[in-house]
């Protein structure tokens, strides 16, 4: 374990409304949506896609997927949005599919986070599947560190607690955690002693999801390092690192 | 356990910036301030004090202080502040001191809290000092339920986190509850069984206080039923119901 006085700051921000009370310059800033942005964009670059360009509207979605002959994907209330060809599911993109690919993704709660931590001095996007290569990545760049929680319409989310709570559970005896909520995460993710879905049975998101028949997504979505890679956003598109 | 259709909702708010997020019309919010505004009015009101009236400002504390012939108490930055006669801390209101009086009390975090609340249909003080009496209030109103924690400066605390939670534990089989945050914090609730001043040793606020000298206050603000009185906020002041 490295000496106190070494180690760099670990926080969390639960919900996008809160991300204003926190300085993010000089911070990297984990971006984590579990159900199911992070999710999609980590297997879509897992699986050779070339880049994905977050977007917060469907109109943007159309333009520039016109533009760059890059596939369009987002959804509207659990189904493909009018004008755009695939869906928010990580299972749409194998590599059969995606590799070499552009991918332009409309999402809500995450693409909005992305663009509210754009003082960053980094960020990068985490979720289960990568879970590995997140921690590996914070530990080996030793910088204060934000894990930027997108939530539920600004709501705390159960799924995107629990995520960080697992990076903190591994990185913890890297970072000086002076904040009450990475505390309260890593106690939530210890609870669930690795029964992450019969935990994320009771979650209100898991509830919505099922509803519109998404059950496969979710156990895929908490599975952990099923798409190890380190997705980096820069200039307005995710690629590798 | 009553039908699950008959139940009324139970949410939990972790932040004051979250708020604007909930309808709070027809519900009965518990406002939530461990440390230490919530304990300190529980406390005075046990001790006889005819009422407490929250204040955002010194000034107004002064001036209504001087009005009324009241007591005046606030803190800035851990000390008397300047021009009132008494501090934030609930040991400073036995009840040879405040019985029949009126506490004029400025604080930030729980002041604010109360008055963003104002739409609820009841408001209700919430602190360890009176879980039980807060409790079995809730179950008997059957109104849906908004626990509203203060925090520190709009950011997610452990202690308030572990009130809201304490309460979950107790009255959630009355309650239909689809919110991840209370999952959250009643699980958070239950990982320390009870050692609350052991868990507490690790929140920042502890930090924060310790460094003023306000252990006792820390130990004492955890006591579960030390102050089994139900405070209602109304028309700007808090009383016994």
């Amino acid at each position: 374990m490295p000496e106190q006085t070494e180690r760099p700051t670990l926080e969390v921000c639960l919900s996008p409304a809160l991300l204003h009370l926190y300085d993010l310059a000089q911070k990297i800033v984990v971006v984590i949506d579990v159900l199911r942005a992070t999710s999609t964009i980590c297997t879509a670059l897992y699986h050779g896609a070339q880049k994905v360009i977050p977007v917060d509207s469907v109109e943007k979605c159309m333009e520039i997927g016109r533009q760059l002959g890059a596939v369009t994907a987002g959804e509207r209330d659990g189904h493909i949005a009018p004008g755009l060809e695939h869906g928010n599911s990580p299972l749409e993109y194998p590599a059969s599919f995606i590799q070499n690919k552009t991918l332009v993704l409309t999402t809500t709660n995450g693409t909005r986070l992305l663009h509210m931590a754009k003082d960053a001095e980094e960020i990068v996007i985490g979720s289960f599947l990568n879970v590995s290569a997140v921690c590996e990545y914070l530990i080996a760049r030793r910088r204060p560190v934000m894990l930027a929680c997108a939530g539920w319409k600004d709501r705390i989310n159960l799924e995107d607690s629990l995520l960080a709570g697992a990076i903190i559970h591994r990185i913890k005896s890297h970072f000086d955690i002076q904040c009450d909520a990475a505390l309260i995460v890593e106690q939530l993710y210890e609870t669930t002693q690795g029964q992450l879905m019969e935990h994320m049975q009771q979650a209100s998101h898991y509830q919505r999801l099922t509803r519109h028949g998404f059950q496969q997504d979710i156990a895929y979505c908490l599975t952990i390092d099923g798409a190890n890679v380190l997705p980096v956003y820069r200039d307005g598109a995710i690629a590798l690192a």
